[in-house]
């Protein structure tokens, strides 16, 4: 087993890496109380819940089962999980575990941030997204029809405990979401586990438990390396969002759910990386080169066919990196560096979203 | 103009004191973008909604005008404060402003706290009990049928505005539910003004100037002070919970709204302080001379005819201070000071709700 410890002002944790976590002591031991809600999903649940209910004996353990999907990521299950706290009747030393992918993470973290005005929670990621990226930092959100993760709170869990022997149910799509999250860590910080990813493509796509793990530990160094420097996203913190500006817009305009969050922020990360181009901060050989690795982990990276550019550019404007009127992009200056700006020709933007 | 600064660890801001600082550039000098979202109700625009837009020149300032009232403390009306900071394309540096009572103070804080995963918001309490207790300290959140303020969030306002000129349009019974809290905060941490506001109670009534300043800057400092050493409601400041564990859930076995706020909490003081009294924690005098200062202020001191005891327990069995299943009470020990416990026999309080 691997361990990360994330180190903040006021709340420090640990991520767990390993094989068969959750069948361990670790989730009882990181309980504060005698009171826990399990919060999954209708898929997971079949696979996972049983497992966990297992490991937590001689505690109150209810469960929440929600609908699969990121299109169920709204206020709507986030009041029932709320509610289902206050039915149970738990109380202020309760703890949340969100067991699931980021969109159980995001709703199961904004509940508990929420819940008496902030309870404990753990996050057992069953995903690989969830694991290299949205179960680390604290950032809990729902969508909302007028944009993604609008409506949410920055609250850290207690601990994170990644269990890698989930990534055996996970489907080759969601396998490949979570790439793009592992190529965005790459691009914007070390070319060195870009390389890593181009060398080793086909042990990790076939799942070899060695490059896993080390892929899955070298993704989250770089994230707690980034959150610990910046939790509030005042700045470093905002690179994460690489390809995130465009992915969530098309995510927006397609429908969520219609769109993988993963697939739409490797497109974004190419239009980015098109845009960087044009603008001259890139050149044209990194363009493809990045083009090449998402293909390899079977992800997209042209806009698909039918989404309108007018529409992107409008759903953009909602975007959370607006700071006085200006829509801020990260954009690449090579592999392994990005910086935040808005000095980029506008009708750069335009072009590229034209296609 | 009196100014208290609150300094907490990552948020120190200014409490202004004074009359008509509402017309003042202190507004407009505490925004930090070009954006606002002032959020009020019905009754207190028709007052001072018009003199707050004035004061805001050259600012993208939209308001948000909800139902007047305590049963509106839902998460329904804070859906609408986020819809509209959605559908007015408001971004992350935008600044809620909370002008009304305690109840828009603690919705409009709550949604700042999560719209975008946190902006900032300024408090311009305009009834007693906001101006004393509710706009300090960051403490937010609504209420569900299953418990009151059970969903919320810690989020420090970056300043409050008291203008005390707001006093003038308050109802008798609003202005007394204020001072049920004023008087609190004297039970709780400081004798002497226990002593001020019965040798002054002529002249605060009256609303003298001079005596209205002294009187909210006193309790302001009190609830600055216990912040300070507590911002999480770890220990001390669950204090300023006197009263209100009773007070809850006599406000919930009624309904919001059919008893105010202030009152349930001054039949609260009085029921904790007669269990003090059973208990032999405090002498009966001291219960007599705060039962004597509360119906000098015109507040109830006892439960209303047809309220169960048995439904007032079930209902403090959800209160957010309850830990290892054990409810713990503000009791007083004196005039000026007083302990959270938990150690009292059941039967006396069962005792005391039977009345």
């Amino acid at each position: 087993m691997e361990k990360i410890a994330i180190q903040l002002p006021d709340h420090s944790y640990p991520i767990y890496i390993g094989s068969h976590l959750m069948t361990t002591e670790l989730l009882k031991t990181s309980l504060a109380g005698s009171q826990a809600m399990i919060v999954t999903n209708e898929t997971v649940a079949a696979f996972y819940l049983q497992a966990c209910l297992d490991s937590l004996p001689s505690v109150q353990c209810n469960t929440v089962i929600l609908p699969d999907g990121e299109a169920y990521k709204t206020l709507v299950q986030w009041q029932m999980i709320l509610e289902s706290l206050l039915a149970k009747r738990h109380h202020r030393d309760t703890t949340l575990i969100s067991l699931g992918g980021g969109v159980i993470g995001d709703m199961t973290g904004f509940a508990a941030s929420c819940y008496q005005r902030g309870v404990d929670f753990i996050q057992v990621p069953t995903t690989l997204l969830a694991q290299v990226d949205a179960s680390i930092g604290g950032k809990t959100a729902v969508n909302h029809p007028l944009g993604k993760n609008m409506i949410g709170a920055f609250h850290q869990p207690k601990a994170v405990i990644i269990d890698l022997a989930t990534l055996a149910t996970l489907s080759a799509e969601e396998f490949a979401c979570g790439m793009a999250e592992v190529i965005k860590a790459a691009v914007i910080a070390d070319a060195e586990f870009f390389t890593f990813l181009e060398e080793k493509c086909e042990q990790i796509q076939a799942k070899d438990p060695t490059m896993l793990t080390e892929m899955v530990k070298r993704a989250c160094l770089i994230k707690a390396n980034i959150v610990q420097q910046d939790e509030r996203e005042q700045n470093v913190r905002a690179l994460l969002n690489f390809g995130h500006t465009f992915g969530h817009a098309l995510e927006k305009v397609m429908g969520y759910g219609e769109i993988k969050h993963g697939q739409a922020v490797a497109i974004g990360m190419m239009l980015a990386t098109r845009l960087a181009e044009q603008a001259k901060m890139v050149s044209l050989p990194i363009v493809q080169r990045l083009q090449v690795l998402l293909q390899r982990y079977h992800l997209p990276t042209t806009i698909p066919a039918g989404v309108s550019a007018q529409a992107l550019l409008d759903a953009m404007q909602h975007d959370k990196k607006i700071v006085k009127q200006q829509l801020r992009l990260v954009l690449p200056t090579c592999i392994g560096n990005a910086v935040l700006t808005a000095n980029y020709p506008d009708e750069v933007l335009n072009e590229i979203l034209i296609g």
